[in-house]
Order: structure tokens, then sequence, then C-alpha cells
């Protein structure tokens, strides 16, 4: 198997980094994969001049799964929007169809203190968000700026969805339930718009493939504050790409301990792009404070969605609860009572507990 | 003062009543207005067959603000979407040109204890929302469903905004801030939007006349997480409206007790339309147990911006306040130790304490 790493900018290289210790300690116990890197983002453009060099894209292309750090920084803001870190990672999100986006959102029972919420409101909080992530507004066409019949500027975008897309993103939503609680809320806001009423007609129809799982509809409106007000009512939530990207950071911030939430991002084929859901952290880079469990978290799903090692994904997940367990804690996760170690200490941790 | 009155559908009625009470009090106290009454929503389809009738157009355009109940009911569900109750609120907002949402998400010392969120976490919290009503993706033209060139549907909307509709809510937000702590963020998603980036353009523009408010500028994505994470950072936001939607029904629901939560909607020379920020709830409709506190309080949203009774506003506030102090609650924000009473009962005590 062969894995594409892309440290990326800010915190991403210090936090792969424990990522790839704990992947060289599978492969000593006989994990069959090959690592390659290579810079996306600023990184990119930093070596390349653009946020997804040509020779990103052909190792990403031949790879069977990459992990991404982070990308984004201060230093390019001022470059031009094409040329921007998060360019490169719509780029590559785009050029491998990586269309389905998981995200859970999973609080610790360890970790229930870190949460804004009150403990009885997320305690055993366990969602998952199913995005999808190459449609919607992000790339519908036309866009742009552009001077309007009274000769005035006016910005413009177009959310767009197929059938066939919807049905690609339903069908991964109600198989992920399928293995959970059997529970699917469709996000929309079919009252207003013609995209999401269509997307919540294919949903009801792609329903009828799946008798055993529950089907239900919110508006996004509604999804905002009942993620607020009973998050537990939820197992797994499917939505389009700009709602999703709303809600699944609502969601993770409800855990109040984002530092340990991954992600992937999956093509038909279950090849897979896997990252942590937070930034870059520029301000915390290079210090060897991050946490980088997030990032070993998205290992394991890289082990479970691309490699199909159940066994081995669950050997990291539980390597991650007993460093937490034995009361480990990086900077963005500490409390009183708990020991406060450096993102490579973390690393050492998890290693030492697998 | 003409004001039109429209109870709508659901508990509409009831919490209307409640707040016509309070106008009789105010009329009887030398209080200067009009009444008048007409259907809109469900109810405008019940009487007129539509749910922005002609009758009630031309009574709202003939005032000088509106007071709303709520629309909406699973009756109305299944009618063809030009007849359903909620396209007669984007009527008579777009006919009225309210382009300026005004949603306060304030916590009453009283109900702390009704939000999710830690004490510490919200106490004392004071965010105005200032959402573009009239624009956007809500309104942008081309849309629907199509057969696309691969002989498949497609669902699709257009976000749009010009530049005077940027700046004029700009202009609000600014003033709004102004009379506040003078902190205002606006929010977009520039880093993927060519709409949204526009809008920080001109937000920016609109900045140099308020040279004494802080402006700052956060993604949507972030600013959802923000608002569960430390929501007591913001002072004044504004945003477009499909952001406005999500962001306003996340923040008001931080407080627990949207009960209690007004709105206005402004167009150009303070005629405004005002509503409590909950929705119909036909559960309970009818059964005397609604909150009237949030129609109460738009009331006096309605003294303070269309009628610049300044005075008046506070005296309807203070009167609210007085009736928490006393300890009574409708069912929805009851809790042990206070006395809870019925919708009617919660008016009349509004009534004596002004
Ligand atoms: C950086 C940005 C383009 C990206 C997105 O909006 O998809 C990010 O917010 C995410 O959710 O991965
Ligand atoms: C009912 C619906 C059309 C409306 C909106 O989306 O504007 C509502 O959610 C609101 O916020 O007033």
């Amino acid at each position: 198997m062969k894995i594409l790493v892309l440290p990326g900018d800010g915190i991403g290289p210090e936090i792969v980094a424990q990522a790839k210790k704990v992947l060289a300690t599978l492969q000593s116990d006989g994990l069959k994969i090959e690592l390659e890197e290579a810079p996306l983002g600023g990184a990119g453009y930093d070596a390349h001049g653009a946020p997804y060099p040509e020779v990103t894209q052909k190792l990403a292309r031949a790879a069977d799964a990459v992990l991404l750090g982070a990308v984004g920084g201060p230093q390019y803001d001022k470059l031009d929007r094409p040329l921007r870190p998060e360019r490169g990672l719509l780029a590559i999100r785009k050029d491998l169809n990586l269309f389905a986006n998981l995200r859970p959102a999973i609080l610790y029972p360890e970790l229930a203190n870190a949460s804004t919420l009150k403990p009885e409101v997320v305690s055993g909080l366990d969602i998952l968000i199913v995005r999808e992530l190459t449609g919607d507004i992000y790339f519908g066409q036309p866009r742009g700026v552009r001077i309007n019949e009274a000769g005035e500027r006016e910005g413009f975008n177009t959310m767009l969805y197929s059938e066939s897309e919807i049905r690609r993103i339903g069908h991964v939503a109600f198989q992920a339930a399928r293995k959970r609680n059997k529970k699917l809320c469709s996000v929309d806001k079919a009252n207003v718009l013609e995209t999401t009423e269509f997307w919540k007609e294919i949903m009801i129809d792609v329903a009828r493939d799946y008798p055993d799982v529950e089907l239900s509809h919110m508006y996004v409106d509604n999804a905002a504050m009942q993620l607020v007000r009973n998050p537990k009512q939820f197992d797994v939530m499917v939505t389009g790409n700009i709602f999703g990207d709303i809600l699944s950071d609502e969601a993770s911030m409800l855990t109040g301990s984002i530092g340990m939430l991954p992600s992937a991002s999956l093509d038909a084929n279950n090849k897979g792009l896997y990252e942590p859901s937070h930034g870059s952290a520029p301000d915390i880079a290079g210090k060897d404070l991050a946490n980088p469990l997030a990032t070993i978290l998205s290992v394991a799903m890289m082990l479970r969605y691309s490699f199909n090692a159940e066994e081995t994904a669950t050997r990291v997940e539980n390597a991650v609860k007993a460093v937490l367990a034995q009361g480990l804690r990086t900077a963005d996760i500490y409390e009183a009572g708990t020991e406060k170690v450096s993102c490579s200490a973390m690393g050492d941790a998890v290693v030492a507990a697998l």
C-alpha cells in the first residue's frame, strides 16, 4: 500500500511526524506500506510555486491513501487567490474525486470537561457527519464578480447538485448509518433552495434501498440549533458541501477538543485523504506544542477505510485511549491533575502504548 | 402610527393577543397607534388562497410597522411550493424591502440555567446578529431543477450580492455596533466564495466611515465554532442571508430560551416587521401554553426602531424583566422554584408590570 504524506504548513510537519512514528511501528509489526512525501498548500507554493504542484498531483494519483497535516498560514494571505494554500486542498479533493467527507464528533470521556456544554448534554456524544465534498457552491459555475444590468458590481456563485452526486453521497451515508445506530438525518434548506429540495427528494429515493435505516430531514438552521440544544439526538448526518462545512465545525466544537478529531475524504473506491479536523495553527507551529492525536486517529481511519484493516485501526484507537487514560495531555486539552506533554512526547507515548 | 398585526399560524394568534394587550395599555397611556389585522402564511392561504394575500399586501404597504406572530404548520406541508406559509414570509420581506434583520441573542440572568452551555461561557451573553434579508441565494436567479448536458437532472441556485446591497447592510451593522461595544465581526467564506470575498471587500470599504468601530472578519465555519467555544467574544455580527439564517439560530439557541428572543426586519426608512425568533410551534398551538415574551419584546423593538420611542421601548423591556424577577415562567422556561403560568397569564402579568 502506497501512502503519500503531505505535511503541509504550520503545525502540519510536527503532527505528521508523530503519525509517521505510528506508521513505522505498524510497519515493523508487518503492515505492508510504502511512504512517499510531497508538499501541499503553502509548502507547495514555496517549493514549486503552486499549492497543488504537479509532482504532488502525480504521487497523489498513484497513492492508495494520502495523509495530510494541515495547510495555511498568514504569510500566504496576500497571494493571489489561485495560489493560496486552501486552493491546494480544494484542488486535491476535486482531482482525486474525494466526494465523501466523514467527520466524527466524538467526546472522549476523559476530556468531558473540555466542552463548553454541560456534561449531561454532551457526555457520550458520538455523531458522524457525512459531508459531500466535491460539489455544491464550492465548485459550481458560473461564479465571480461582474457588472450587472444596473451598472453595478455584483459577486455571484452557483449552488449545484446533480442527481448522481446526491445519490452517491446518499449511499455512503446510509451505509455508514447501517454500521452504527441506523439513524440518518439529511440536512437541507428545502423550504427555500431548489437545490436542496431536489437533494431531499433523491435522499428519500435512496432510502428505499435501506429499509433498516431511519431517515429524517432537518432544515439547516434548525440543525445548527439542535446541535446546541440536544446533540445526542443525532447518529449520522448527511449534507452538502457548504452546510457540511459549517455544521461539522460546529459539531466538532461541541466536544471542546477539536485537537482529537480526525477526518476522512473518500472516493468511490475507498481511496482516501485523511487529515485532522483542526487547522494549521500557525501561532504554535514549530514549538512542539501541537496535539498529534487527531492526525494519529486519521491514520486509524485510513487503516479502516482504505486498507480495510479494522483490527489495526482499532489497535491505534486503543493506543490513543490508553495515553488519555494515562493522563497525558497536550496543551490544548490540558487540565489540572493531568500531565502536560509535548507533541513529540505524545507521539512517543502512543507508540509505546501500541 | 399604523401597525398591521399578522397573527399568522400555530401559536401566532395567542402570542400576538398578549402583545396587543401591551399595545392597548400603551395606547391608553397616550401612545398614538392604530391597529389593523390581516392574515399571513397558512392563515392567508385559508382565507384567500395565498400566503401573502393582496389585502395583506395593501395594508402592509400602508402600515408604519408590522407585528407578526409566526407562520407554518403541518397541514400546509403538502401544498405547492408557492402556496406554502414560509413563502408569505419571504414575499412580505421582499415586497417591503426589509433588508436588515436584527436578531439579538441575550441571556437573561434569571434564565441562565436554561442554556445547554456552562454558565461561565454564556452568562451575560449579549450578541446582535445583523442578517441581510432580501438578497443572497434566497432570491438569486437563475434557480430551479433542470436537465444538464449529461442528460441528468440537477438542482441549482444562485448566490448573489450587489455592491449597494452589501453597502446598505454594512451601514446598518456599523451603526448598530457604534451604539453598542463598537466591535463588528463580518462573517464570510471569502476563501471559497467570490460573492463573499466581494462582501468582505465592501465591508472594509464601508468601515472607513466608522473609524470608531473595530471591524474583524471570520469564516462562517469558524464563526459556527466560535459561537460554541466562546460566544462572548462577539458584540455585533453581520452576514448574508443564508449564513445569517444558520448563525442567528445557532446563537439564539446558546441562550436556551428562544421563547425570549425578538427580531426586527427593517427597510431603509426604519419601517419594520417585528416577530419572535421562534416558530409557530403547532404542537402546543391553541393550548394557552406558549411564551408570549419574544412577541412582547418585538413590540419593544418596534417602539425603538420604527417609532423612535426609546423610553417606551425600555418601559416594555423592564416590564418583561419584572415578570421574570417575579418568578413567572411559561412552560418552555419553567424550572423548579419558579411559578408556571399560561400564555395569557404571562401577558396579563406584563401589563400589570407596565
Ligand atoms: C480551508 C477550506 C477551503 C476548507 C473548506 O471550506 O472545505 C476547510 O474549512 C475544511 O472544512 O476543510
Ligand atoms: C421560514 C424560513 C423561510 C425563514 C428563513 O429561512 O429566512 C426562517 O428560517 C427565518 O429565519 O426567518
